[in-house]
C-alpha cells in the first residue's frame, strides 16, 4: 500500500489537525503547493525541476492526490494541447496562511548560512498585500 | 535508510518552506505536536493512545527527531524517576500559529459529519488569548 493510499484511508477521527494533515501533511505535497503558490509554477516539468529533486513517481502520486482532494485542478495547456497545466483551487489558495506561517517560523529558527529571506521580507512588509497577491495567482 | 534519516539529510536549499518541512513536515510529527500543544499530553503512553493509532516504532523515531531538532525536550518524570515526560521548547511553541491555521483551514473545508469544532471555536472567539493559553502549557 503506497503512502498516499494510506493517507487517503482516513480514520475520520474528526480532528481538524488530522483532516488537514491527511490532505497536505506530507513534505512533497506542500513543496508542490509552494512551487505553485509562491513561484507560479504550473507544469509537471516545472515541479520536477524544483531544487529539492522530487522523483517522478512521488510527483505523479502527489499531484493525483491533490487533484482528488480538490486542492488543485488539471487542465489542457491552451498553448500545447498535448500537455497539462495545474492550478490551485480556492481550497488550495486557502493554504496560503499555513505556508506563510511556515516561512515565518523558519525565518525565526533557521540560522543556517543559506537561509533565504525574500518571502519572509514580503510577509513582514505587508502580509495582507502579499497574501492577496498570492491568491491572485501572481506571486511576483 | 529510515524516512526521518532521509529528512534529516537536509538538502539545504535555503528555502524556508523546506526548512520547516524538514523539521515537522510529516503527519505523525505534527500529530505528536498536536497532542502536546492542544491536549497537554506529555508521555510516551499518552502519545501512543492518540486516536490515530501511531505505531511504537514511528512514535519513537519522531520523538527522537523532534528532540534532535530542539522542538521538544525530554526529562525524567519527577513523579516516577523511571519514566520520561516530553515538553515543547520555545521553538516548539512557535509552531502554534501553523497548527491554528491548519485548524482554521479544516474548519472551512471539512464537511464531514464528524468534524470537531471545539478548537476552531476557541480560535474564532479569541485567537490571541487561545494562543497565549497554549504557550503557557495549559490548553484547557
Amino acid at each position: 500500500m503506497s503512502k498516499m493510499k494510506k493517507l487517503e484511508n482516513k480514520r475520520q477521527t474528526g480532528c481538524p489537525v488530522t483532516f488537514g494533515l491527511d490532505t497536505f501533511g506530507d513534505k512533497w505535497t506542500l513543496l508542490i503547493i509552494r512551487e505553485m503558490m509562491l513561484k507560479g509554477m504550473k507544469t509537471y516539468s516545472d515541479f520536477l525541476a524544483a531544487d529539492e529533486g522530487i522523483s517522478t513517481n512521488i510527483l505523479a502520486d502527489r499531484l493525483k492526490h491533490l487533484e482528488n482532494e480538490g486542492v488543485i485542478e488539471k487542465a489542457r495547456d491552451p498553448e500545447n494541447g498535448r500537455s497539462f497545466t495545474y492550478s490551485l483551487t480556492e481550497k488550495g489558495y486557502d493554504l496560503a496562511p499555513i505556508l506563510l506561517e511556515i516561512v515565518t517560523w523558519s525565518g525565526k529558527h533557521d540560522h543556517g548560512p543559506n537561509a533565504r529571506t525574500s518571502v519572509l521580507k514580503k510577509i513582514q512588509n505587508d502580509r495582507e498585500g502579499y497574501e492577496a497577491k498570492l491568491r491572485s495567482g501572481k506571486p511576483g
